[in-house]
């Protein structure tokens, strides 16, 4: 059996991101993992997520950085607290603010790996870096801001 | 009938792109225009491009600014060569660098407005700065950088 991933553990009321939630069934359903220190995610893209014959479209690459980083964030605070994911009060962060620089041209045949660093780790604030890669080669690097999500946006459930 | 948008004007190899592109069923076929000296799109989001209930993924956020913003440094570079966009040779652009600002929630009935300033166009090299409006609050920021797209990722047709 596979291990959960961060994703996994997010409650049903913040499960439904096209990105990332296990309850969006037209969305991408990324998985992320902690592999000691960092967090990784393996993406398969369609054939239809391209953006010029034969590479990924640069807001998919966007979209998975953007749901992979706020989902390493919400395990950071996790770690950071010293309890288990599946543990109360959840821990859901948005984004504030996304970077990414496109380095090479990406390949649709993937698999796309993104694999993360822990910048800052605050209550509040998580800053997570990524490099992606299609075959050990890194094709674009990404930096998001995240921050602990705000009551606003929380579903009334 | 439509004034053709920008994306409109790409030659049948460039219009496969999943965010813009006019020949991908499966994509989002976001269509952008002049207005003056800014540019203009509009789009309506699926129900289901949500990131929490009630409010837009950003990954989508992300890739509408992104095509958008491409799309427009190709118009602005044919602006720049004064000739319009339906002749030769044609000019298209990729993203080197993308940043977003998420300021506010974007609500998923939008309609979603995108609205753009060049910061600078050279003859390889645009940068495009967008406010993301929903109901006149602007809810993200973004800015591209759109470089010429690389002899590597021009398909052999």
């Amino acid at each position: 059996m596979e291990p959960k991933a961060f994703q996994d553990y997010y409650p049903d009321m913040f499960s439904h991101c096209y990105g990332c939630g296990r309850l969006n069934d037209h969305g991408l359903k990324i998985k992320s993992h902690w592999d000691g220190e960092e967090s990784v995610c393996t993406v398969r893209p369609q054939a239809y997520h391209i953006g010029m014959k034969g590479f990924v479209y640069g807001g998919l690459i966007a979209s998975i950085i953007d749901c992979h980083s706020t989902g390493t964030a919400a395990a950071a605070a996790y770690r950071r607290e010293g309890r288990a994911m599946d543990t109360e009060p959840p821990l859901r962060f948005v984004t504030a603010s996304l970077h990414v620089d496109y380095l090479k041209p990406t390949p649709i045949e993937g698999p796309i790996e993104l694999r993360s660093r822990l910048k800052e780790v605050k209550e509040r604030k998580v800053v997570v870096e990524t490099d992606l890669k299609v075959g050990g080669i890194i094709c674009a690097r990404g930096t998001v801001v995240a921050v602990k999500i705000p009551d606003s946006m929380v579903p009334k459930e």
